[in-house]
C-alpha cells in the first residue's frame, strides 16, 4: 500500500481535473473502477459541480531570474485552483499572494481557493523570511475551464442487494495521510473483496471532498435506500492509535461491528460520539440523507502538527499502520461477510435439538457448554432485529461458536438466513 | 423589588378577598395585568370557588382587658379564613383555638382553614405560656360570604402565538420569601419582558396556590395546548443556592434552559428531579393537564425554619437573592428569546457555504474553526426537534457563536426560523 | 415443605411416567390440582411427546453374582428413560454403560437419554474403581410404550381474569434442590393462594422441564395473551443467597415487585439479565411467546458442585432455605394482590382532597406529611402505566402508606381501580 501511495503521491489532486483522474486510473489499473464525469454546471442537491481545473506548470523567479518556487518540486507550492496569472510585481505586492505557516517555519502550507477565483503560491515560512526585495516573475500556467468532476465507484455485487458502503475522500494533492492513507486502504480492500464470494454488495466511492460526497449522493439519490450503513476512512496511515467516530445513531450494527473489530485486532483505539464536523460523514448523516455512516481514522485530523501542509509526506505514513487500517476494514468486513441475521423459523419455545442430535441426545452435561448456551441465544435473539455479531456483543460468547451453531441450525430448518436472494 | 416587597408586606392576602385584590391592584399600577374576578361557587375541574373572606379586625383581651393578641400587629395572629366570632372564654377553653409552635417559641406560625369553617389565633409559643388563667374575650371581624376568587393575569403577546407561563402564588398574607419572593421577581420580569420586542408571548399567572391555578387552569382548558412550558416561581428571596425541579418529562427544553442559565449566572444550584408535590407545579404537571412547568426555589419550602411562621419576614429575604433571581430568569428569557428553533433547507448533504460567502472562500484553515462546526450543527440539528441553546448544550458551543451564524444561515436562506407568524 | 420433599424424593421422576404421575397425586392432595395427560405422539410445536418411560427395576451383578448396582437403593443409578436390557457381559464391555464424575468420585451423576434410546448405569467412580473384572450381569425392568406426558396445573381464579404463571418443572428423580425445592415451594405458595380471595387469578404449572412447558404452552395458545407475567422457581432450597433473573423485557412490573419483595425480605439477593439459558423461563421467554417470565432461583444451577448429582438430596436443601424462598414470593404475591393499578378519575389539576376531608382542611402542616406527598404521587401517576408498588419504587414512599391513601381515595372516587371485574 505504501507503494501505490507513493506512485499516486505527485499526482496533483484537487477537486477536478487530471489529478483526480490519474489516481482514478491508476487504481482502475487493479479494481473494477468506473470513472464517472460529472459535467460542470450540473446541480448537485445545493451545489453546482465547479470548472474543472488543471495546472501544467507554475514558478516565481526571483529578481536574478532564479526560480525560487517551482510547482514541479511540490504540488503544494500552488495555492490550489489558482487561475493562470503571469506577470511581474515588487516582493511586497506578490506577498499578498504569497502563504506561509509562521508557526512551522519549515512546512509549506497546502491551500486552496475552490469556489472563488484567486491565485497564489504556498511556500516554507523560511524561506520566504530568505527572499530579498525586488521585482519577481511569477507565472501559473493552469486553466479554468467547463469540463468535469470526476469520480470513481466500485460496485462489488454480493448475494444481498443491501450495500455496504466504503469512502473516501480523493481530492487532497500531495498529501499522505490526508488522505492516499484512506484511498491506498480501501484499495486493497475492494481488491481483498472484488476476489471473494459476498454476501452484501460493497460499493466504494473515491470522490473529491464535499463537493464529490455530495454529487454521489445526488446522483444516488434512489440508491440510498439500499445502503446498510457504511464508512468513510480517511488518515489512517499516521502513527496514532484509531479514532473511530460513531454514526449519528450511535448503535448503528456498524458501530458495534467497528467496535468489535478494532478490539479483536489488539490496536489502541477510542471511540467518540458523532458530531457534525470532519470528513465526509458531514455529508452522509446529513438530515436529508441520513444514512448510517460511522468514520475511521487515526490521530484526529486537525491535531496533528503535519495536518496540511508539507510534513504530510509519505514519511509520514507508515506501512504497519496502512496494514494496521486495512487489516480492522478486513476484520469489519469478515464479520459482514460471516455475521448474518437469521429468522428463527420455530419462535415458539425452543425446537426440539435434540431429535435434530443438535446436541448429544444424553443430557445432563454438568456444565452449561458454550455450544448449548449459543443455540439458545441464536434462537432467542433471532428475531430480524439482531444480527450474528450483535448477538455475539451481547452474549459475550465466541463469533466462530455461534457461526457454527447457527450453520447447523440452518442446515436443520429451525433457521431461515434473512437477507439472502 | 425589595421595596415593592415591603408595600405589599403588610396586606392580609388569602385564597380570596380584598388583600390578593390590593396586592393586584399594586401590581397592575406598572404592569398590564388584568384582574379577574371569579365568582363563589364557580366549578373548577374538580373545585368550586369558595366563598370570599374579608377580615378588618381581630384580637384577643386577656381578663385584665388588655389587647394580648391583636391583629393589626400582624396579620399572621389570625387563623387564615377565620370565621366571624366574638364571645369570651376561660383561657382552658380557649386554647382549642390558639395555634403556636412550641419547638420555635418565638415564631408566630401561618395557619389556614381555607375550606373546613373554623376560626382561631396564632401567636408565639412564648406569648402563649405567658398568659395567665381567666376569662378572655376574643374577636374576629372578618366575613365569609359570596364574593369571588380574584386572580390576575399578564399576557404579553409576542410574534410566536405560543406562549411561555410564568406561574407564583399570592394567597399567602405576611410571608416574605414566601410568596413576595416570587410575586415581585415576576412582577420585575413582567415589567422588563413588556419593553421588549418579543419573538415569545408571555403569560403571568399571580394566583392564590392549588385553587388559584386550578381556576386558571380550567378557564384557559382551550389555551392550553399554546403554552410552551413554563416556570413555578416560589420562595426565591432566601440566602441559599438555587433548586431548579425538572418538568415532569424532566427533558423539556425549559429544563436544559434554566440549567444553561444558572450555569451561566455564576450561582450555586442544584437540579432535581419532579415530584408531585411542591407548590403549583403540581396542578401544571398533573397527568390530565401535562403541561412542562418546571419551578426555581432557593431553600426548598419547608426545610428552613422560617418557613410558614413569621420568621418568613422581610428581613429574610435579602434585595440580592430577589436580584439573582430575576437575573436568573432574565437569561432564561434571553435564551428563549434568542434561542430560535430552525429548519434546515437544504437538508440533503451540507448545503454550499462557500458560494455564498459563508466561510472564506479560501479553504484549508489548520484549525477547525468554532464558526464553521457551529454552522455544521446547525443545518445538522435543524430538524425542527432542537433550539439553537439545546444544540449548544450538545455541542459545547458557545451560543453567541451559533447565534450568529444562524442568523447568516437564515439570510442565506439555508435555514428556516420555525415558529414565527 | 422439607416433609413434603422427603415424602416425594424417592419417586422415580422424568419427562414421562409414574414417578410425575404419582409426585402429581401426592400434591393434588392438598391443592384444587389437575393432573393432564397428553398422549404420546402429539405435536407440540416443533416436538413431539415422547413415550413414556416406566421403570420397576434395575440392577448390575458382579461375577460372583452380588448385586453391586441397584436401583431401588436410589434411582440415579438408572440412566434416565433406559430402555428395557438384560444380558451379560465382560466389565470392559458393559463400561460404555457406566457413568461416572472423576472429579467427584463419592458422587452418583445424574445422567438422562431422553431423546435417543439407549440404556446405562450411573454410580460413583470410587465404586467403578473398586470394580474387578469379569462378566457382568445387568437388568433394566423398564418400558418405552406409548403412553403420555403428564402435568399439573392448578388454576385459582380471581376477581381479575389476568393471570399470574408459576412454573416449576418436575422431571428430575431424587435430586432435592433441582427441583424438589421449586415444586414444594409453589406447593406452598398455591395452597396459601387457594385459601385467600383474590384480585389476581393464578395458575400453577407443575410440568417436565422444557418438553413440559413446551406442551403447556402448545395446549394454552389462546391463553397466553391473558397472562400478565409470571415466575419460574427452581433450586430454591440451598444455603445460597437469591439470585433473580429479569425477564427478557427487563423492567417489567414482575421485575420491580420480585425486586421489593427481596429487599423487603432481608435476604442476601443478586439481580441477573435475562439470558436465553437456564430452566423454563427459556420457553416461555422465547421470541414466538415472548411472556414475561422471571426466575427466582438461589446458587444459580450449574455452579455448585451437587449439582446434578446425588449430593443433591435431601440434606442439601435446608427447610429455612425453602421457607425463606416462600416468603419472598409470598411477599410478591402479597404486593401483586394489594398493589393495584388505578385510573385517576379527577386527572386534570389535583382534585380537592380537603371537602372531600381527604387531609385536615387545617391547612399549612409545616413539614411535608408522608401521607399528603402519597396523594400527590398516586394522583399524579395513575395513569393506567404504573401500579402501586411502581409508584412507591418510584417516590421511595411506604407501600402501606400509598394504599391506605389510594383506597380513601377510591372511596371518594377520585381513583378507579383497574383491572377489576
Amino acid at each position: 500500500m505504501h507503494g501505490l501511495a507513493s506512485e499516486i503521491f505527485p499526482f496533483c489532486r484537487s477537486i477536478t481535473g487530471d489529478g483526480v483522474r490519474e489516481t482514478l486510473r491508476r487504481l482502475k489499473l487493479d479494481l473494477p473502477l468506473e470513472i464517472h464525469e460529472v459535467p460542470t454546471g450540473t446541480q448537485v442537491f445545493d451545489w453546482t459541480v465547479p470548472k474543472e481545473w488543471n495546472i501544467r506548470d507554475a514558478w516565481v523567479k526571483d529578481p536574478t531570474g532564479r526560480k525560487v518556487i517551482d510547482f514541479s518540486e511540490s504540488n503544494l507550492h500552488v495555492l490550489n485552483y489558482s487561475r493562470p496569472v503571469h506577470g511581474r510585481m515588487p516582493l511586497a505586492e506578490l506577498d499578498a499572494h504569497l502563504h506561509t505557516l509562521p508557526r512551522q517555519p519549515d512546512a509549506i502550507p497546502y491551500k486552496t481557493s475552490y469556489y472563488k477565483e484567486s491565485w497564489g503560491f504556498c511556500l516554507s515560512h523560511a524561506q520566504r523570511e530568505s527572499l530579498s526585495d525586488g521585482e519577481y516573475e511569477y507565472h501559473i500556467d493552469s486553466s479554468l475551464e467547463d469540463g468535469s468532476l470526476t469520480y470513481g465507484e466500485v460496485y462489488l455485487p454480493g448475494r444481498r442487494k443491501e450495500e455496504i458502503l466504503f469512502s473516501a475522500h480523493v481530492c487532497h494533492p500531495s498529501l499522505a495521510n490526508d488522505n492516499l492513507s484512506g484511498i491506498v486502504v480501501l484499495h486493497h480492500l475492494a481488491d481483498w473483496l472484488a476476489e471473494i464470494d459476498r454476501a452484501w454488495s460493497y460499493r466504494f466511492v473515491f470522490a473529491p471532498g464535499t463537493i464529490g460526497a455530495i454529487t454521489w449522493l445526488a446522483q444516488h439519490q434512489e440508491r440510498l435506500e439500499g445502503i446498510q450503513y457504511g464508512l468513510v476512512i480517511a488518515g489512517v496511515g499516521d502513527r496514532g492509535g484509531f479514532t473511530y467516530k460513531r454514526t449519528r445513531r450511535g448503535d448503528s450494527e456498524i458501530d458495534l461491528l467497528v467496535k468489535r473489530a478494532l478490539r479483536e485486532s489488539g490496536s489502541s483505539f477510542e471511540l467518540v460520539d458523532f458530531t457534525p464536523d470532519g470528513y465526509d460523514e458531514r455529508q452522509y448523516n446529513s438530515p436529508g440523507v441520513r444514512l448510517a455512516m460511522g468514520r475511521l481514522s487515526r490521530t484526529p485530523y486537525g491535531t496533528y502538527p503535519e495536518y496540511h501542509t508539507s510534513g504530510d509526506d509519505l514519511d509520514f505514513i507508515r506501512p504497519e499502520s496502512l496494514s494496521g487500517a486495512l487489516e480492522v476494514l478486513l476484520r469489519v468486513c469478515s464479520l459482514l461477510e460471516t455475521s448474518p441475521r437469521f429468522e428463527n423459523l420455530s419462535p415458539r419455545g425452543e425446537p426440539q435439538l435434540g431429535r435434530r442430535g443438535l446436541y448429544s441426545a444424553l443430557g445432563g452435561h454438568r456444565d452449561s457448554d458454550e455450544r448449548e448456551r449459543a443455540m439458545q441465544w441464536i434462537l432467542n435473539y433471532s428475531d430480524g432485529e439482531h444480527c450474528l455479531a450483535d448477538i455475539a456483543e451481547r452474549s459475550g460468547l465466541r463469533l466462530q461458536i455461534l457461526e457454527d451453531v447457527a450453520n447447523t441450525l440452518v442446515e436443520n430448518e429451525l433457521l431461515d438466513l434473512l437477507g439472502e436472494a
